[in-house]
C-alpha cells in the first residue's frame, strides 16, 4: 500500500515560523526544509548518496529539463525518476512553466498552453495544464506541481490580473486532470499576484477553493527588490490555508530563508547553492566568501572552522582555491558538498530553533553573526 | 623512523611476467600495478578516496603541472602533497620533462637543462636535473624520476643518441642531486633510445652504472606503431636490473598493459581511462564502448555487467548516456570510477594469473573475449 501525502504541523514559534513534516510515498521530511535542485535528473557535480550526507531528505527535478531530454516516456520505462537517477527519496518536481518563460524561444501562450521552441534543438513544443501533470506522473513526481505563468518584476497590473486568473484556470485543470490520487502524489497549486496584494488575495481564494494539498508562493525573486518580496511575505504567508505546507519557490539566499521561515514558510527550492559553488562561492556561517580571491592561496584552514561537512574536515581554503583556478571538476564537487551542507545545517538549525520557541533569537544572532564576520560585504 | 623504499619480487611467471611488491614511506604497493594520474593533485573528476575504493594503491602527479600552479614552495608549505590533495598513499612524481617537450612553449634544451615558457602564463620557467629533483622532494614525492628527454618517433638515430647521453648525464645528475636517501624516497631512472635496440642496451648500461632504486622504460607510446613498441617490449625489460621495479611511463590501453605484463613490466601510468571517460568511452572486459552511442538511449543494463564497480552496481547505460549528452559532472564522475575500476581489476587478475602460474592463458582468454564480444570494432 502506498503511503498518501499528508502534512503534519508539528510547532508554531511565537513569531509565527512552523515546524512540520511532509509524508510522501518515497519518506518522510522535516519542515521547514530546503531542497536542492536537480535540473537534469542530478543535482549538478553530486552523487545522490552525497546529496544524502549533506542532510537533505527531498529533491526538486525540472520538468521542462527531463521533459526535452531525455524525455518523459523514455524515464517511465526506464522505472521512473527515482530509479533513473538512483535517488530514493521524495523528489518534487516544478511544472516546467517557469524554463518555459525564461530559457525557451519564440514561445507563444494561450488559454490552452504554451507554445514554445526548445533551447537545445529549436524544436517545436508543446505544454498544457494536462501534459504539464502528465509529464510529472510520468517522472514518479513524490508532489507535482499545477503550470502557472510566472510574470517577471516590473509587470503593470492589468498583466498581472490577466496573468493569474490564467493561472487559476490552469490551476483548476491541473487538479482535474490528476488521474487518481490512490498513487499518494501531492498536487501544488501556486499562488501569483505580483506584487499586489488584492491579486495575491484572489490568487489564494481561487487556489482554496479548488483545492490542494500544499500551496506555492510564485512570482517572488522575479527582480523585484528585498523590501518588496518581504512585504508581500509579511502577508501572502498567512493567505494559505494553515493545514497544509506552504512553499517559497526559487528562494533564495540564507537570510531570505531565514527572514521567510519567520514569515511561516515551510518549503524552499533554489540553484544558489549549487550554482553559486561552481563560481567559486561558498556560504558560511560568517557569511558568504570567493575561493578565487588571491587571499586563500596559502590558506591551510578549512572554508568554515564551525562546519562538519566533508570539505571542511578534509580540504583547505588554498586546495579549493588551487582547484578552482585549475577549473578542476574536484573544486566543484567539494565546494556543491559543503554549500548543500550549509544549506541543510541552517534548515536544522531553524527547526530546532522553532521547536524550542527561539526562532527571534536565533534571527537576532543570525543577522548578527553575519555581520561581525562579513567576508564580502 | 622512516620506511625505505624497496621492491621485493615475489613470483615470476613461466612467460616471464612479474609479482612483487614495492615498499614506500607511505605504505605498500602490488605488482603489476597500475598508477591513476592526479595531473594537478587531482585525479581528475574524483575524490581520493573514490580514488582508493578503486582498488588503486598509488598514483601519479605531475610535477610540470605543480611547478607552475600553485608552485612546489606552495604545496611543501602546506604541508606537502600528500596533505594538500588528501591522498595518504604512496605518489610517485614525474619530472616534468614530458610535457615541458609537449604542452609548454618556446622551449630551449642545453646541457644545463631546459628552458621553456609556462602554457598557462607565458612566463619564462627553467628546469635543470637539480631543479626536478628538488621540486619532486619538496612536493614530497615517494619516488621520484629523473629529468629525461623523450625523443618523439620518428627521429633520426643521430638525435636519438646525442639525446639519450644527455639523458645519461641528467640520471647522473639526479643522482647526486638527491640531498640524502634517509628519506626513504625511492629515485626511478629513465632509459631511452627510441627504438634502435644498441641505444637502449647502451641507456640501460649507462643507467645501471649509475644506480637507481627503479628503472622506467621512456620513449614508448610516443606515435610508434604498435609492433615496433612491442618489439622494444620483447628486449628491452630484460636490458634492466632484475630485482627492481621496471616502469613504462605513460601506457596505456588494457591490451598494453597485458602485453607489457608478460614482457616483465611492474609499473605502469596513463591518463586513458580518466580522460577517455570524460570522452564517454568505457572500457570494459568486452572491449572499449561509447556512451554517447544512441543504442543506449533506453539501455537499462550497466555498461559491464561484470563489473563489481558503484556506477555499475546503480547506475544504467541510458543514465550515463543523458548524463554525456547533458554534459553532466556526474557523468564524468560515473565513467572515470568505473573505468579506473576496470583498470585496477584488470592488474588484480593479472596478480593473481602470475601468481598462479598461469598468465599465458590469462592472455590468451583476454584476447579471446574481446574479440568475441567486441562493441566498438
Amino acid at each position: 500500500m502506498i503511503a498518501r501525502f499528508r502534512f503534519e504541523k508539528l510547532h508554531t514559534d511565537p513569531t509565527g515560523a512552523r515546524r512540520g513534516r511532509l509524508f510522501t510515498p518515497h519518506g518522510s521530511v522535516e519542515t521547514p526544509v530546503f531542497m536542492p535542485v536537480g535540473t537534469a535528473a542530478t543535482v549538478k557535480a553530486m552523487a545522490p548518496e552525497e546529496v544524502r550526507t549533506t542532510g537533505a531528505e527531498i529533491i526538486l527535478a525540472n520538468t521542462y529539463h527531463l521533459f526535452l531530454r531525455p524525455g518523459h516516456e523514455t524515464v517511465a520505462r526506464l522505472g521512473g525518476l527515482h530509479t533513473f537517477m538512483n535517488w530514493n527519496g521524495p523528489i518534487l518536481t516544478d511544472s516546467g512553466g517557469y524554463q518555459v518563460f525564461s530559457l525557451s524561444a519564440l514561445r507563444k501562450i494561450s488559454e490552452e498552453g504554451v507554445a514554445f521552441r526548445s533551447h537545445i534543438d529549436g524544436s517545436a513544443r508543446f505544454l498544457s495544464p494536462e501534459i504539464a501533470v502528465g509529464v510529472q506522473e510520468s517522472l514518479g513526481a513524490d508532489i507535482v506541481m499545477q503550470l502557472d505563468e510566472c510574470p517577471p518584476h516590473p509587470a503593470d497590473r492589468a498583466y498581472l490580473a490577466r496573468s493569474m486568473e490564467l493561472s487559476l484556470r490552469w490551476a483548476a485543470r491541473c487538479k482535474a486532470a490528476r488521474s487518481s490520487d490512490e498513487d499518494g502524489r501531492a498536487l501544488f497549486g501556486i499562488m501569483q499576484g505580483g506584487m499586489e496584494r488584492d491579486l495575491r488575495q484572489a490568487s489564494a481564494s481561487g487556489l482554496i477553493e479548488i483545492g490542494f494539498d500544499g500551496y506555492a508562493l510564485g512570482g517572488l525573486s522575479v527582480g523585484e527588490p528585498k523590501e518588496l518580496m518581504a512585504e508581500v511575505l509579511s502577508y501572502a504567508p498567512a493567505l494559505l490555508p494553515e493545514d497544509r505546507p506552504r512553499y517559497l519557490m526559487g528562494v533564495g539566499k540564507p537570510e531570505d530563508l531565514v527572514m521567510a521561515v519567520g514569515c511561516g514558510v515551510d518549503m524552499f527550492d533554489c540553484v544558489l547553492p549549487t550554482r553559486n559553488a561552481r563560481n567559486g562561492q561558498l556560504f558560511t556561517r560568517q557569511g558568504a566568501m570567493n575561493v578565487k580571491s588571491a587571499r586563500f592561496r596559502e590558506e591551510s584552514g578549512p572554508p568554515d572552522p564551525e562546519c562538519g561537512c566533508h570539505t571542511c574536515r578534509h580540504y583547505s581554503l588554498a586546495y579549493l582555491h588551487h582547484l578552482y583556478r585549475c577549473r578542476e571538476i574536484l573544486g566543484h564537487r567539494l565546494m556543491t558538498m559543503h554549500n548543500l551542507h550549509y544549506y541543510q545545517d541552517l534548515m536544522a538549525e531553524m527547526r530546532q530553533a522553532i521547536a524550542e520557541d527561539r526562532f527571534a533569537l536565533f534571527r537576532q544572532q543570525f543577522v548578527a553573526k553575519r555581520t561581525e564576520g562579513l567576508l564580502c560585504p
